[in-house]
Protein backbone atom coordinates (compact mmCIF):
# COMPACT_ATOMS: atom_id res chain seq x y z
CA UNK A 1 0.00 0.00 0.00
CA UNK A 2 1.34 3.33 -0.88
CA UNK A 3 2.01 5.94 2.17
CA UNK A 4 2.14 9.30 -0.16
CA UNK A 5 0.68 12.14 1.68
CA UNK A 6 -3.24 13.17 0.48
CA UNK A 7 -2.73 16.29 -1.38
CA UNK A 8 -5.79 18.69 0.20
CA UNK A 9 -6.54 21.98 -2.14
CA UNK A 10 -8.75 24.46 -1.10
CA UNK A 11 -9.49 28.18 -1.12
CA UNK A 12 -9.98 29.72 2.18
CA UNK A 13 -13.12 31.48 0.85
CA UNK A 14 -14.91 27.99 0.35
CA UNK A 15 -17.01 26.86 2.73
CA UNK A 16 -17.17 23.19 1.93
CA UNK A 17 -13.19 23.64 2.40
CA UNK A 18 -13.82 24.41 5.44
CA UNK A 19 -15.90 21.67 6.31
CA UNK A 20 -13.01 19.04 4.60
CA UNK A 21 -10.52 21.18 7.03
CA UNK A 22 -11.95 20.44 9.77
CA UNK A 23 -12.30 16.39 8.79
CA UNK A 24 -9.10 15.63 6.77
CA UNK A 25 -6.73 15.21 9.01
CA UNK A 26 -8.64 12.20 11.12
CA UNK A 27 -9.46 10.75 8.05
CA UNK A 28 -5.89 10.42 6.92
CA UNK A 29 -4.85 9.04 10.18
CA UNK A 30 -6.89 6.45 10.22
CA UNK A 31 -5.28 5.25 7.13
CA UNK A 32 -1.41 6.40 8.29
CA UNK A 33 -1.34 9.08 5.87
CA UNK A 34 -0.33 12.67 6.03
CA UNK A 35 -2.37 15.54 4.39
CA UNK A 36 -0.56 18.09 2.07
CA UNK A 37 -2.39 20.93 2.61
CA UNK A 38 -2.16 23.37 -0.72
CA UNK A 39 -4.34 26.42 -0.11
CA UNK A 40 -5.04 28.15 -3.99
CA UNK A 41 -7.06 31.33 -5.24
CA UNK A 42 -9.68 29.29 -6.93
CA UNK A 43 -11.11 32.30 -9.34
CA UNK A 44 -8.07 31.74 -11.13
CA UNK A 45 -9.95 27.57 -12.41
CA UNK A 46 -13.00 29.41 -12.19
CA UNK A 47 -12.32 31.41 -15.20
CA UNK A 48 -10.72 28.39 -16.97
CA UNK A 49 -14.17 26.49 -16.13
CA UNK A 50 -16.51 29.53 -16.62
CA UNK A 51 -17.61 28.66 -13.15
CA UNK A 52 -19.46 31.19 -10.81
CA UNK A 53 -19.79 31.13 -7.39
CA UNK A 54 -22.16 28.64 -5.80
CA UNK A 55 -23.59 31.00 -3.45
CA UNK A 56 -24.62 33.78 -5.59
CA UNK A 57 -26.21 31.80 -7.91
CA UNK A 58 -29.99 31.66 -8.24
CA UNK A 59 -31.33 28.53 -6.34
CA UNK A 60 -28.46 26.69 -5.98
CA UNK A 61 -27.09 29.71 -3.38
CA UNK A 62 -30.12 29.08 -1.29
CA UNK A 63 -29.90 25.09 -1.25
CA UNK A 64 -25.72 26.08 -0.38
CA UNK A 65 -27.12 27.56 2.70
CA UNK A 66 -29.16 25.53 3.84
CA UNK A 67 -26.90 22.45 2.80
CA UNK A 68 -23.59 23.72 4.06
CA UNK A 69 -25.39 23.68 8.15
CA UNK A 70 -27.18 20.18 7.63
CA UNK A 71 -23.80 18.99 6.03
CA UNK A 72 -21.36 21.07 8.56
CA UNK A 73 -24.00 19.45 11.60
CA UNK A 74 -23.85 16.05 9.81
CA UNK A 75 -20.23 16.22 9.87
CA UNK A 76 -19.90 17.00 13.61
CA UNK A 77 -18.35 20.37 12.55
CA UNK A 78 -18.82 23.78 13.85
CA UNK A 79 -20.56 26.01 11.06
CA UNK A 80 -22.13 29.51 12.33
CA UNK A 81 -22.73 31.08 8.49
CA UNK A 82 -21.02 33.03 5.68
CA UNK A 83 -18.31 36.04 6.80
CA UNK A 84 -19.12 39.38 5.36
CA UNK A 85 -17.79 40.15 2.61
CA UNK A 86 -18.67 37.09 1.06
CA UNK A 87 -17.27 36.02 -1.77
CA UNK A 88 -13.65 37.07 -0.60
CA UNK A 89 -10.22 37.09 -2.07
CA UNK A 90 -8.07 34.80 0.19
CA UNK A 91 -4.58 36.01 -1.03
CA UNK A 92 -3.45 37.18 2.82
CA UNK A 93 -4.45 33.77 4.54
CA UNK A 94 -2.93 32.17 1.51
CA UNK A 95 0.55 33.82 1.98
CA UNK A 96 0.34 33.77 5.47
CA UNK A 97 0.30 29.49 5.24
CA UNK A 98 2.76 29.38 2.87
CA UNK A 99 5.02 32.04 4.50
CA UNK A 100 4.50 29.45 7.75
CA UNK A 101 4.63 26.12 6.51
CA UNK A 102 8.26 26.40 5.17
CA UNK A 103 9.15 26.73 8.65
CA UNK A 104 6.72 25.03 10.54
CA UNK A 105 4.57 22.78 8.55
CA UNK A 106 2.02 21.71 12.09
CA UNK A 107 2.07 25.30 12.65
CA UNK A 108 1.05 26.67 9.71
CA UNK A 109 -2.31 23.54 9.74
CA UNK A 110 -3.21 24.95 13.07
CA UNK A 111 -3.23 28.33 11.69
CA UNK A 112 -4.87 27.54 8.65
CA UNK A 113 -8.10 25.85 10.31
CA UNK A 114 -7.74 28.66 12.93
CA UNK A 115 -8.40 31.35 9.90
CA UNK A 116 -10.81 28.92 8.68
CA UNK A 117 -13.13 28.88 11.83
CA UNK A 118 -12.46 32.90 12.41
CA UNK A 119 -14.21 32.53 8.71
CA UNK A 120 -16.82 30.93 9.03
CA UNK A 121 -17.74 30.56 12.64
CA UNK A 122 -16.84 33.94 13.99
CA UNK A 123 -17.40 35.72 10.69
CA UNK A 124 -14.43 37.81 10.28
CA UNK A 125 -13.16 38.92 7.10
CA UNK A 126 -9.67 36.74 7.11
CA UNK A 127 -9.09 38.34 3.82
CA UNK A 128 -7.67 41.41 5.90
CA UNK A 129 -4.21 41.48 6.58
CA UNK A 130 -4.81 42.54 9.81
CA UNK A 131 -7.51 40.12 10.59
CA UNK A 132 -5.08 37.66 9.62
CA UNK A 133 -2.19 38.93 11.83
CA UNK A 134 -4.00 39.07 14.91
CA UNK A 135 -5.38 35.29 13.80
CA UNK A 136 -1.44 34.58 14.15
CA UNK A 137 -1.01 35.93 17.22
CA UNK A 138 -3.32 34.17 18.49
CA UNK A 139 -1.48 31.06 17.42
CA UNK A 140 1.24 32.41 18.86
CA UNK A 141 2.79 33.54 15.78
CA UNK A 142 4.94 36.75 15.60
CA UNK A 143 2.24 39.06 14.09
CA UNK A 144 5.07 41.73 12.31
CA UNK A 145 6.79 38.65 11.00
CA UNK A 146 3.44 37.76 9.28
CA UNK A 147 2.51 41.33 8.70
CA UNK A 148 6.37 41.12 6.68
CA UNK A 149 5.21 38.09 5.06
CA UNK A 150 2.31 39.02 3.74
CA UNK A 151 4.11 41.96 1.59
CA UNK A 152 7.30 39.77 0.57
CA UNK A 153 7.84 39.28 -3.06
CA UNK A 154 9.24 35.75 -2.76
CA UNK A 155 5.69 35.17 -0.74
CA UNK A 156 3.93 36.46 -3.24
CA UNK A 157 5.52 34.33 -6.34
CA UNK A 158 5.35 31.33 -3.85
CA UNK A 159 1.59 31.54 -3.79
CA UNK A 160 1.45 32.65 -7.62
CA UNK A 161 3.47 29.48 -8.28
CA UNK A 162 0.83 26.78 -6.18
CA UNK A 163 -2.18 28.03 -8.04
CA UNK A 164 -0.21 27.82 -11.48
CA UNK A 165 0.89 23.86 -10.07
CA UNK A 166 -2.62 23.32 -9.07
CA UNK A 167 -4.17 25.27 -12.33
CA UNK A 168 -1.96 22.46 -14.70
CA UNK A 169 -2.72 19.13 -12.52
CA UNK A 170 -6.62 20.14 -13.39
CA UNK A 171 -8.09 21.41 -9.81
CA UNK A 172 -11.30 23.56 -10.74
CA UNK A 173 -12.77 22.92 -6.95
CA UNK A 174 -12.42 23.14 -3.34
CA UNK A 175 -11.82 20.95 -1.86
CA UNK A 176 -10.28 18.75 -3.94
CA UNK A 177 -7.95 16.19 -3.03
CA UNK A 178 -5.54 13.48 -4.38
CA UNK A 179 -4.76 10.14 -3.55
CA UNK A 180 -2.24 8.57 -4.98
CA UNK A 181 -3.12 10.30 -8.60
CA UNK A 182 -7.13 10.01 -8.40
CA UNK A 183 -9.05 13.05 -8.14
CA UNK A 184 -12.03 13.50 -5.70
CA UNK A 185 -13.80 17.08 -5.22
CA UNK A 186 -15.79 17.73 -2.54
CA UNK A 187 -16.69 17.06 0.98
CA UNK A 188 -19.12 14.25 -0.23
CA UNK A 189 -16.13 12.15 -1.42
CA UNK A 190 -15.00 11.30 1.69
CA UNK A 191 -16.61 7.92 2.01
CA UNK A 192 -15.58 7.02 -1.30
CA UNK A 193 -11.79 8.57 -0.33
CA UNK A 194 -11.76 6.48 3.33
CA UNK A 195 -12.73 3.23 1.09
CA UNK A 196 -10.13 4.11 -1.44
CA UNK A 197 -7.54 4.69 1.26
CA UNK A 198 -8.49 1.39 2.39
CA UNK A 199 -8.92 -1.03 -0.46
CA UNK A 200 -6.33 0.87 -2.96
CA UNK A 201 -9.00 1.55 -4.97
CA UNK A 202 -11.44 -0.49 -7.64
CA UNK B 1 -42.28 9.77 12.67
CA UNK B 2 -43.58 11.21 9.01
CA UNK B 3 -44.93 8.68 6.15
CA UNK B 4 -44.99 10.75 3.25
CA UNK B 5 -43.34 9.62 -0.26
CA UNK B 6 -39.94 11.15 -0.84
CA UNK B 7 -40.33 13.01 -3.90
CA UNK B 8 -37.53 11.88 -6.44
CA UNK B 9 -36.87 14.53 -8.98
CA UNK B 10 -34.42 13.05 -11.84
CA UNK B 11 -33.79 14.06 -15.99
CA UNK B 12 -34.16 10.45 -17.78
CA UNK B 13 -30.83 12.11 -19.81
CA UNK B 14 -28.83 12.61 -16.01
CA UNK B 15 -26.18 9.65 -15.09
CA UNK B 16 -26.06 10.73 -11.83
CA UNK B 17 -29.82 10.53 -11.45
CA UNK B 18 -29.76 6.90 -13.17
CA UNK B 19 -27.33 5.61 -10.61
CA UNK B 20 -29.83 7.03 -7.79
CA UNK B 21 -32.68 5.70 -9.90
CA UNK B 22 -30.89 2.36 -9.13
CA UNK B 23 -31.17 3.02 -5.24
CA UNK B 24 -33.54 5.35 -4.04
CA UNK B 25 -35.85 2.27 -3.71
CA UNK B 26 -33.74 0.27 -0.97
CA UNK B 27 -33.32 3.71 1.00
CA UNK B 28 -36.97 4.46 0.97
CA UNK B 29 -37.92 0.39 2.07
CA UNK B 30 -35.35 1.00 4.58
CA UNK B 31 -37.12 3.50 6.28
CA UNK B 32 -40.63 2.50 4.90
CA UNK B 33 -41.51 5.22 2.48
CA UNK B 34 -42.56 5.22 -0.52
CA UNK B 35 -40.63 7.22 -3.45
CA UNK B 36 -42.40 9.47 -5.94
CA UNK B 37 -40.82 9.31 -9.05
CA UNK B 38 -41.09 12.40 -11.23
CA UNK B 39 -38.90 12.93 -14.51
CA UNK B 40 -38.34 16.31 -15.17
CA UNK B 41 -36.75 18.43 -18.38
CA UNK B 42 -33.46 19.81 -16.30
CA UNK B 43 -32.64 22.12 -19.45
CA UNK B 44 -35.89 24.63 -18.26
CA UNK B 45 -34.42 24.37 -14.58
CA UNK B 46 -30.19 25.07 -16.42
CA UNK B 47 -31.79 28.22 -18.62
CA UNK B 48 -32.48 29.97 -15.02
CA UNK B 49 -29.29 28.98 -13.02
CA UNK B 50 -27.81 29.67 -15.76
CA UNK B 51 -25.87 26.35 -15.69
CA UNK B 52 -24.09 24.60 -18.69
CA UNK B 53 -24.41 20.53 -18.43
CA UNK B 54 -21.79 19.11 -16.24
CA UNK B 55 -20.57 16.73 -18.79
CA UNK B 56 -19.68 19.46 -21.63
CA UNK B 57 -17.37 21.45 -19.27
CA UNK B 58 -13.80 22.43 -19.46
CA UNK B 59 -11.75 20.23 -16.33
CA UNK B 60 -15.13 19.26 -14.43
CA UNK B 61 -16.42 16.93 -17.21
CA UNK B 62 -13.34 14.41 -17.55
CA UNK B 63 -13.61 14.31 -13.53
CA UNK B 64 -17.09 13.61 -14.08
CA UNK B 65 -16.88 10.54 -16.46
CA UNK B 66 -13.76 9.23 -13.84
CA UNK B 67 -16.27 10.04 -11.03
CA UNK B 68 -19.48 8.62 -12.37
CA UNK B 69 -17.90 5.26 -13.40
CA UNK B 70 -16.15 4.96 -9.78
CA UNK B 71 -19.58 6.48 -7.89
CA UNK B 72 -21.51 4.08 -9.99
CA UNK B 73 -19.02 1.23 -9.01
CA UNK B 74 -18.81 2.40 -5.11
CA UNK B 75 -22.88 2.14 -4.95
CA UNK B 76 -23.12 -1.58 -6.57
CA UNK B 77 -24.65 -0.07 -9.90
CA UNK B 78 -23.53 -1.21 -13.44
CA UNK B 79 -22.47 1.52 -15.55
CA UNK B 80 -20.55 1.52 -19.13
CA UNK B 81 -20.56 4.87 -20.27
CA UNK B 82 -22.42 7.46 -21.62
CA UNK B 83 -25.12 6.72 -24.51
CA UNK B 84 -24.05 9.00 -27.67
CA UNK B 85 -25.45 11.28 -28.24
CA UNK B 86 -25.03 12.69 -25.46
CA UNK B 87 -26.62 15.08 -23.82
CA UNK B 88 -29.74 14.02 -25.07
CA UNK B 89 -33.47 15.05 -24.52
CA UNK B 90 -35.47 13.75 -22.40
CA UNK B 91 -38.76 14.06 -24.09
CA UNK B 92 -40.03 11.12 -25.13
CA UNK B 93 -38.99 8.64 -22.11
CA UNK B 94 -40.70 11.30 -19.78
CA UNK B 95 -43.43 11.46 -22.00
CA UNK B 96 -43.87 7.43 -21.61
CA UNK B 97 -43.30 7.07 -17.87
CA UNK B 98 -46.26 10.17 -17.19
CA UNK B 99 -48.60 8.35 -19.50
CA UNK B 100 -48.05 5.06 -17.97
CA UNK B 101 -47.68 5.62 -13.82
CA UNK B 102 -51.22 6.73 -13.59
CA UNK B 103 -52.51 3.11 -15.22
CA UNK B 104 -49.78 1.49 -13.55
CA UNK B 105 -47.43 3.53 -10.90
CA UNK B 106 -45.05 0.29 -10.13
CA UNK B 107 -45.18 -0.40 -14.40
CA UNK B 108 -43.80 2.75 -14.61
CA UNK B 109 -40.90 2.78 -12.35
CA UNK B 110 -39.72 -0.39 -14.12
CA UNK B 111 -40.20 1.27 -17.16
CA UNK B 112 -38.30 4.35 -15.89
CA UNK B 113 -35.29 1.85 -14.53
CA UNK B 114 -35.51 0.04 -18.14
CA UNK B 115 -34.76 3.39 -19.90
CA UNK B 116 -32.34 4.48 -17.40
CA UNK B 117 -30.40 0.80 -17.89
CA UNK B 118 -30.85 1.28 -21.67
CA UNK B 119 -29.12 4.84 -21.74
CA UNK B 120 -26.33 3.79 -19.67
CA UNK B 121 -25.58 0.42 -19.86
CA UNK B 122 -26.26 -0.75 -23.16
CA UNK B 123 -25.77 3.04 -24.39
CA UNK B 124 -28.94 3.13 -26.23
CA UNK B 125 -30.47 6.59 -27.50
CA UNK B 126 -33.58 6.73 -25.38
CA UNK B 127 -34.43 10.19 -26.67
CA UNK B 128 -35.64 8.05 -30.01
CA UNK B 129 -39.31 7.20 -29.85
CA UNK B 130 -38.40 3.68 -31.40
CA UNK B 131 -35.91 3.14 -29.08
CA UNK B 132 -38.54 3.98 -26.04
CA UNK B 133 -41.24 1.78 -27.55
CA UNK B 134 -38.63 -1.24 -27.77
CA UNK B 135 -38.07 -0.38 -24.63
CA UNK B 136 -41.65 -0.75 -22.96
CA UNK B 137 -41.97 -3.76 -25.39
CA UNK B 138 -39.03 -5.77 -23.45
CA UNK B 139 -40.99 -4.57 -20.03
CA UNK B 140 -44.20 -6.34 -21.73
CA UNK B 141 -45.73 -3.16 -22.54
CA UNK B 142 -47.76 -2.41 -26.16
CA UNK B 143 -45.01 -0.22 -28.53
CA UNK B 144 -48.49 0.75 -30.31
CA UNK B 145 -50.23 2.34 -27.47
CA UNK B 146 -46.75 3.87 -25.86
CA UNK B 147 -46.10 5.22 -29.58
CA UNK B 148 -49.48 6.90 -29.52
CA UNK B 149 -48.84 8.34 -25.83
CA UNK B 150 -45.42 10.32 -27.08
CA UNK B 151 -47.77 11.98 -29.12
CA UNK B 152 -50.48 12.38 -27.04
CA UNK B 153 -51.09 16.37 -26.07
CA UNK B 154 -52.83 15.50 -22.72
CA UNK B 155 -49.60 13.88 -22.08
CA UNK B 156 -47.31 16.58 -23.43
CA UNK B 157 -48.94 19.20 -21.45
CA UNK B 158 -48.69 16.82 -18.41
CA UNK B 159 -45.07 16.87 -18.86
CA UNK B 160 -44.69 20.65 -19.14
CA UNK B 161 -46.84 20.75 -16.20
CA UNK B 162 -45.04 18.90 -14.31
CA UNK B 163 -41.50 20.70 -15.76
CA UNK B 164 -42.92 23.65 -14.32
CA UNK B 165 -44.36 22.73 -10.83
CA UNK B 166 -40.76 21.87 -10.83
CA UNK B 167 -39.43 24.77 -11.37
CA UNK B 168 -41.91 26.32 -8.79
CA UNK B 169 -40.42 24.07 -6.56
CA UNK B 170 -37.29 25.38 -6.94
CA UNK B 171 -35.47 21.94 -8.25
CA UNK B 172 -32.26 22.57 -10.68
CA UNK B 173 -30.61 19.49 -10.75
CA UNK B 174 -31.07 16.16 -11.18
CA UNK B 175 -31.11 13.83 -8.77
CA UNK B 176 -33.24 15.60 -6.53
CA UNK B 177 -35.25 14.51 -3.76
CA UNK B 178 -37.54 16.23 -1.00
CA UNK B 179 -38.08 14.46 1.98
CA UNK B 180 -40.56 15.80 4.32
CA UNK B 181 -40.46 19.34 2.83
CA UNK B 182 -36.23 19.16 2.79
CA UNK B 183 -34.30 18.84 -0.21
CA UNK B 184 -31.10 16.84 -1.09
CA UNK B 185 -29.48 17.55 -4.27
CA UNK B 186 -27.27 14.90 -5.65
CA UNK B 187 -26.50 10.95 -5.30
CA UNK B 188 -23.73 11.94 -2.67
CA UNK B 189 -26.22 13.34 -0.85
CA UNK B 190 -27.51 9.46 -0.03
CA UNK B 191 -25.94 8.93 3.29
CA UNK B 192 -27.45 12.49 4.73
CA UNK B 193 -31.37 11.26 3.45
CA UNK B 194 -30.79 8.04 5.17
CA UNK B 195 -29.61 9.59 8.53
CA UNK B 196 -32.77 12.38 7.95
CA UNK B 197 -35.19 9.49 7.79
CA UNK B 198 -34.11 7.39 10.57
CA UNK B 199 -34.01 10.20 12.85
CA UNK B 200 -36.40 13.10 11.49
CA UNK B 201 -34.00 15.79 11.06
CA UNK B 202 -31.30 17.92 12.36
Amino acid sequence: MSTAPIDFYFDFSSPYGFIAAEVIEAVAERHQRQVTWRPILIGAAFKITNAQPLLGQPLKGDYALRDLARSAAYMGVPWSGLPSPFPFLATAPSRAFYWLTDRDPAAAKRLARALLRAAFVEQQDISSPAIVKTTAMTEGLDADAVGSALQDPAIKDRLRAEVDTALDAGIFGSPYFIIDGEPFWGTDRLPQMEKWLETGGW
